[in-house]
């Protein structure tokens, strides 16, 4: 239970699993396991009871870098709630491979890089430098769900 | 031929395999298939004869999210035509992995979910729930070749 | 050496691997091997010495799409000097998967194809059509990192 105990020792409690919105139809698995795989669809960062937190609206205009980061940075223990339902125990996950953010992003925002470091700042400080480290991108897109302002999905190898 | 009679049940006929646009040159799979996966490009609603349908501009602008999900799933039915060519049975999928809708969304756009479910339905129906299930998601995006409304990409799991 | 030997016939010298700006915290990987994987984040095209080259803006408004192809070809080249730098060998490429760019669009673009055109036919040329054809997308996103106007990221498979 090694990174159960990091997260106490730094004092970080997971989210409760997310809760959807009601009356939205979820089609899709928000982590699909399949041999040594997880595929992670789009988190986002949630309240402490699961319900999705308020963070809505574009970066660079309606939400600053600063708090995309944060929601960012919440994305990340989102998914890590979501592994954990799913695998029963994090240490399950071997490496980080590839992780994607969509951030809504106004037509002159440029700073992906630094929002998406809140993702993988977690990331790395939890699972260290061999199994946390992944390749990444960080599209500014047009839309994104409900209008959040940043999602995050991801790609991990498990031990199956 | 397990799919194929779930398809004849449903009186689904598949498109004839993908017509790219006249003139447009293909430098790309739109199957690649390796080992025991499968990685899907794009593909969007076909007509019968696997010509494109004529599905283009901004969803939430000039496309209603209606016809935007029945372009999703008419995708889905288009990529069911790609892997029966390039696997030769609709059977040697697996497991549906990870699903990425390209949605040319206006920017007030946020119905993403329900557009893409118009896709993840037909995989539900026809695979159920253990092949069928899949992370995904559904970008909206500024823009896409030639201004299609929904196009959708896969990664899946194939009997090798 | 079979792609080091292409390289040089062609007259084609890669450039130095990607110095990252100034400034930037890069936590990420360029490219994460894991097994038989390597997952490439997304890459740019660069000068001789490594250093970003000067394509920033929108395609199809500041950037034309003959010199976003341009852009998309020195991604390529660029990818594969990291791969180059992290594999040892080029022709530890055993095969390439699937290829993401992101391309700066303006609203009304659509020639998303013919941009990404640019990298496949690098790829393709280099390592023919067995191991080079690649499944691909090519959003046309709102907002990159940096403005830049196309980046490219891959998945691929090497002899581990």
């Amino acid at each position: 239970m090694r990174i159960e105990a990091r997260l106490e020792e730094r004092g970080i409690a997971l989210p409760e699993p997310i809760k959807p919105y009601p009356g939205v139809q979820v089609r899709f698995a928000w982590v699909r396991v399949r041999g040594n795989r997880a595929y992670v669809s789009p988190h986002m960062e949630l309240n402490e009871d699961g319900t999705v937190a308020d963070v809505y609206g574009k970066v660079g205009a309606e939400v600053s870098p600063e708090r995309a980061r944060k929601a960012a940075r919440g994305a990340a223990l989102a998914m890590l709630a979501s592994l954990k339902q799913e695998l029963g125990d994090l240490d399950r996950v071997t490496a980080w491979l590839t992780v994607t953010a969509l951030i809504n992003a106004a037509p002159d925002f440029e700073a992906n890089t630094e929002v998406l470091n809140g993702f993988s700042d977690v990331i790395l400080d939890l699972y260290g430098e061999e199994a946390g480290l992944h390749a990444r991108m960080a599209p500014g897109v047009a839309a994104t769900p409900f209008r959040q302002s940043v999602i995050v999905a991801a790609e991990v190898e498990i031990d199956a």
